[in-house]
């Protein structure tokens, strides 16, 4: 039996500091931040190499409008002032978990230069990466795919403010990455994705089998 | 050398599972809510227990005034509306690094039982075990200690809405663990909560050396 000495535990009046938990995690944390149209291939993309990162023994986790829009900023809408909120907001927690030593990645449309360059302050004032991914699918192919169809009823103007439709996408001026999903499979962008996280050491290089 | 070959890769369209994230954590997410009176020992107890966990090799993250109002609450002000929406929005992304595996803690005044049970409600929907530790200083040592100088700035009238002061602190009804500072020495609350936690099986028992 292990009796804990509370002589052993020394008291702090501060955060554990950046580099115990990355040395604890064996891994730095840092944002990808992915951007484009809707249905232009973000969520799947950080899905992919979420589960690809965890199956390499790196920690990992993705925000995107499933576990944010319905949680911390489900009493935001879709008007600029609150669209500026949620991204702000985003990337608030994003830099939080980047901290925390997590490879985070976030997966919204995020139509705005503006908000995007805030995003992108918040991690760099924090000595945090961000890397900004834009996932340039053409817009052609996104309304095609349409799965929840609403490009279909934006264009009938049953939904307002649809990026892409009747609200602009402001293209990144300078991305660390562009993936074109028009000339190269998914799985090719992933693998595209991991060789430039590898060349930039934010990622180990994978062990030779 | 290692080529990463396109076809290893499998296409995901959701988020990996919590359970995959613990396995690879070797630990289970959840939150520990300190709650108190200002200057009561949230935070100097909830850092404590952060290095100690992290000693341990156990992942944990505080999230306080210094990450939390400097950042993604840094909106909001101190009127009750704003009040309870930092609460609300601090339970959200605790609730969001209990998803992703961290031993999440939260050391905020959240003087209103209310806002403390809808940080609760949001993490047990989610399935996230939520411990509510109320750190139960008399307002008299509090009083005496002020670090910052705040209490008696609002005896004087200086501050408003100051909570022990001006602005009322509901003792929590039914929180998981009361820590009573007046009695015992900070580093034995820290060993009666790991004991704690030990025993509801939160954390492991520390190996015999």
């Amino acid at each position: 039996m292990t009796k804990i000495k509370a002589t052993n535990i020394t008291w702090h009046e501060s955060h554990v500091a950046r580099k115990d938990r990355e040395e604890l995690l064996h891994q730095k944390g840092f944002t990808i931040w992915f951007t484009g149209l809707p249905s232009s291939g973000k969520s799947t993309t950080a899905f992919t190499l979420e589960h690809e990162l965890t199956k390499r023994g790196q920690l990992a986790y993705v925000l995107d409008g499933d576990n944010i829009r319905h949680g911390l900023n489900k009493n935001l809408g879709f008007t600029a002032e609150d669209r500026e909120e949620n991204i702000r907001r985003i990337g608030e927690v994003a830099k939080l978990f980047a901290d925390a030593g997590f490879i985070t990645m976030t997966s919204f449309i995020s139509p705005y230069c503006k908000d995007r360059d805030l995003a992108r302050q918040i991690h760099e004032n924090n000595g945090l990466d961000f890397i900004e991914v834009f996932i340039d699918t053409p817009i052609g192919l996104c309304e095609k795919r349409d799965p929840k169809g609403l490009f279909a009823k934006a264009r009938k103007g049953e939904i307002k403010g649809f990026t892409g439709v009747d609200d602009p996408y402001e293209v990144p001026l300078k991305p660390e990455l562009i993936l074109d999903t028009g000339k190269k499979s998914p799985q090719e962008l992933v693998v595209d994705l991991i060789k430039f996280l590898t060349k930039r050491r934010l990622i180990p290089a994978p062990i030779a089998k």
